[in-house]
């Protein structure tokens, strides 16, 4: 159902602009393009009009509440002044000077539930996936249908949630639901017409290459799919992490590695071929999704310049991988206290410690569930050379239950449970893999937030209190706070229009865009009237 | 379900303060202690480090989103720097300074359903009552809960939506569901215990005075009285309004003026009886309920001084009343467009005009069913000596349905549609009941919000379109606006603490508060942990 508000006239100037390949491949500007603000997951943004000395002078500019919101975990898209958000199979556009509503559209088909993350933007459309799958493309100007096409079937398991990833008119989905016992995958669909172009399951088959690392239970082995990659314009390669095996918490009924599970893989755009795959946690049984973007930074490591993937995962630590090849080059702590790994080896696998596997009378392990990070989003700032990462330092119980498992219902074999726990947006060097600075975060340790970083020294994130801070870039002062008043579930992205930087990020319910206190003056938007 | 967050240091300093008569007596001021600010209905503040030359430096000081809520009507009380909101069948108080949650209380009990205007306070207690008819007392620091005591029953088809008035220990509390043939009544009960110490109907019983004005459905008559009154102290009077009588559009089965429906009641607050009634529409068949408080003035009318009560009401008059007697005054058109009456008399009767009543083919009228204005509130600025109104130029088809009624159901005889509509704040002056000037809002006329006025010549108040407006209380100008995102249905309250003073509204599902702008000191709150 799509319900225009303001007229046209608004958008008249800028209905010829479209975006395309190379307006992403320079990443974040006055616009916002795609979910990571940049194609090499940066979050980072040039625009410096707020800095580091004028941040203390940041006042909301407007509010807009999604109606029906709740948990929000949606990143917005800015483009030519106008605000894409997406909630549970609905995009709202909202003029992103003034709060106010362009259009909106919720799917009248869609089945209900789920989170979204996000939109996507690609010439005159705008992008988004449904719970159940299908791929909508709007006309960007006025919310209308262009199509809405099914790429997955919701009774397999899967649904959607991912903000997708659009390069060179490929519209790059992935699956959600790894805690069903479906089967993972990443797939390729056309910008133009919806239709698939490739799709590459996350999980191998049986008797294909990396299937011996499975049992029976192999068809249903999750590694799903469920956030935005990155991607590298020059080795035209995808970066996409994939989830936990299935049953979560029952490693005893899939012995061995679990392919291509809790992995970062190299995927070819064109094709969708896996170039090569890195396993963060082999036969994860504490929920470890690999979530958490990998982050494409091109530094020096132990005196030789690479081309890097940076991932912070929730397993604990903090690595490095050549993103050419997929060499492992060096793993740090990402947070003070993990119990179920001494360490990393030179081959990038963890060395495991003794009563860390989930059991009926269940252990304690640390990190908690929650992950030492999650999919909410770090930020690599150039300026500084730092990359930003929310942290959590949680401990956790991990059970196993003796249920058998029943692919394609939400079944776990275990469960898990946290308490207190601390949150920590750290500062690390992309060189070294160490903390430079670190800063505790305001709250109870149950949620968190993302994190963005500009060109002007700043950083803004969430503290798990329903405050948006901004801290110091170089050294992780607290410059300014602001109470949203709920918890915050999404990332903050930042945009420009005619030279006044602006700030936005969803709380739980609602879009907050924030800016430089600047006197009002006093002239209240015209009244809008559609009958007499 | 009581849930404490921040710790009682927070409150400590306060412990021993208590909320009496004079207090409530004297009048908003730092604090805000009854829903219209003042026994007297002003809506009014001393408050002026806010005022018309500063106003454009207005900022968002902090959020609360109360869970749940949806279309949230409550006004804000605030004492001490705590400020407390209600959402149906739950309170919450929030640190009026930061937004920080202090404590909630959910009632465990209560039926679901309906809207809440707000809360009550009175010595340490805060007071609010249910969406079936119980009053619920807190102990004010803590969320405790001290009594929880029926005074109705819901399935004779009152509710209670009102905030109470408390007046010399007695909580005054009303009916609402004037729509399903229910018998309205005000009651007072006992602050300490909730005893019932009075209880007043609105429509007399068969054979009482008035009784001849009915006929057989006297005993579901309806005269719901939904929302919260004004107190005379010196007079010991209560203001009370009434809804309109059932069924609502079909006035062929209940002949005659239906008293005491759409009226103001004079009620004596020790006892309850009532001193004296003026009925607004007599055999009103429009939904125009007399729902829009009493504004208790005193001010010259035709040259002589009188205690006065100002009454703007739906049916698209503003009156004036001697408030000793329930003389009638004087009416004057609120609105430029009635076309139900072409005047009031001289003894305050509507002299009626044809096609007017519903229909079963509908009859075109002004004012529509929303009404000239409604049950927001006005504000009374004795510095002006102006009263602020929200009024609505609207006009809709009003039906009649051939259906038999069915008392205790949601029945309401026919229906009423509205089309466009202009919101606009009038400012009126009680001397003339003449227009001095007025301000048309922005928004597509669906729904409008209460006002405040302050001793430093500012008018807050909402437009329909989603933003807090303030306005020069002498000429109307526009200083400031604000987006908060959804549509208005609450009134705004202005507080003051360490000499900063703050205005708060509540949207659709959020708690705002303003003040004036100052740089942030990027000092973030303490970290709350509760466990380790």
């Amino acid at each position: 159902m799509m319900r225009r508000v303001l007229g046209l006239g608004l958008l008249a100037l800028a209905a010829t602009a479209q975006v395309k390949q190379e307006d992403i491949v320079k990443g974040a500007g006055e616009d916002w393009l795609t979910y990571a603000g940049s194609f090499s997951g940066w979050r980072y943004s040039p625009l410096k009009q707020i800095n580091a000395e004028n941040a203390k002078n940041l006042v909301t500019k407007w509010v807009y509440h999604v109606p029906g919101a709740r948990g929000l975990r949606s990143s917005p898209i800015v483009y030519q002044g106008v605000l894409y958000i997406t909630n549970t199979n609905s995009v709202y556009a909202i003029d992103a000077r003034s709060g106010r509503l362009v259009w909106q559209y919720a799917d009248p088909r869609a089945q209900k539930g789920g989170v979204n993350r996000g939109a996507a933007i690609w010439a005159d459309k705008v992008y988004f996936t449904t719970s159940d799958n299908y791929l909508v493309a709007l006309d960007r100007h006025t919310g209308a249908l262009i199509f809405n096409k099914k790429f997955a079937d919701i009774e397999q398991g899967t649904t959607s949630t991912s903000a997708p990833l659009i390069a060179k008119g490929k519209v790059i989905v992935g699956s959600a639901g790894g805690d069903s016992g479906m089967r993972g995958f990443i797939m390729a669909l056309s910008a133009e017409t919806g239709d698939t172009l490739w799709k590459t399951y996350t999980v191998p088959a049986k008797g294909e290459k990396g299937s011996d690392t499975w049992g029976d239970l192999i068809d249903y082995g999750g590694g799903a799919a469920w956030l935005s990659g990155t991607y590298d314009p020059d080795l035209n390669t995808l970066y996409w992490t994939t989830g936990n095996p299935w049953p979560d918490y029952n490693g005893s009924v899939r012995t061995g590695d679990n392919l291509y599970t809790c992995s970062l893989l190299a995927l070819d755009l064109d094709s969708g071929k896996m170039k090569w795959h890195f396993q963060f946690t082999p036969h994860d049984t504490h929920d470890w999704d690999a979530q958490s973007w990998p982050v494409l930074v091109d530094t020096e490591i132990r005196g030789q310049q690479r081309k890097v993937v940076l991932h912070a995962n929730r397993n604990g630590f903090f690595y490095a991988l050549d993103r050419v090849t997929g060499e492992f080059l060096r793993a740090t702590q990402l947070i003070d206290k993990i119990t179920w790994a001494k360490g990393i080896d030179d081959k990038g696998r963890p060395m495991m410690l003794p009563n860390s596997d989930p059991t009926p009378g269940g252990n304690w392990v640390c990190p908690s569930v929650k992950g030492a990070t999650n999919w909410m989003g770090q930020s690599y700032n150039p300026g500084t050379g730092l990359l930003y990462v929310l942290t959590l330092e949680q401990c956790g119980m991990y059970f196993r239950s003796s249920q058998q498992p029943v692919p394609m219902k939400n079944f776990s074999g275990g469960g898990a449970t946290e308490e207190g726990g601390q949150v920590v947006l750290r500062a690390l060097d992309p060189k070294t893999g160490k903390r430079v600075w670190e800063y505790p975060m305001t709250g109870l340790g149950r949620m968190w937030t993302g994190t963005v970083s500009t060109a002007g020294g700043v950083i803004f994130s969430g503290d798990d209190d329903g405050h948006l801070v901004a801290l110091d870039a170089k050294t992780g002062k607290n410059l300014w706070f602001f109470n949203m008043g709920e918890l915050l579930t999404a990332s903050p992205v930042t945009y420009s229009i005619d030279g006044k930087q602006y700030v936005a990020i969803a709380s739980a319910t609602a879009v907050f865009s924030f800016g430089l206190f600047e006197p009002a003056q006093g002239v209240e938007p015209p009244v809008i009237k559609v009958k007499k």
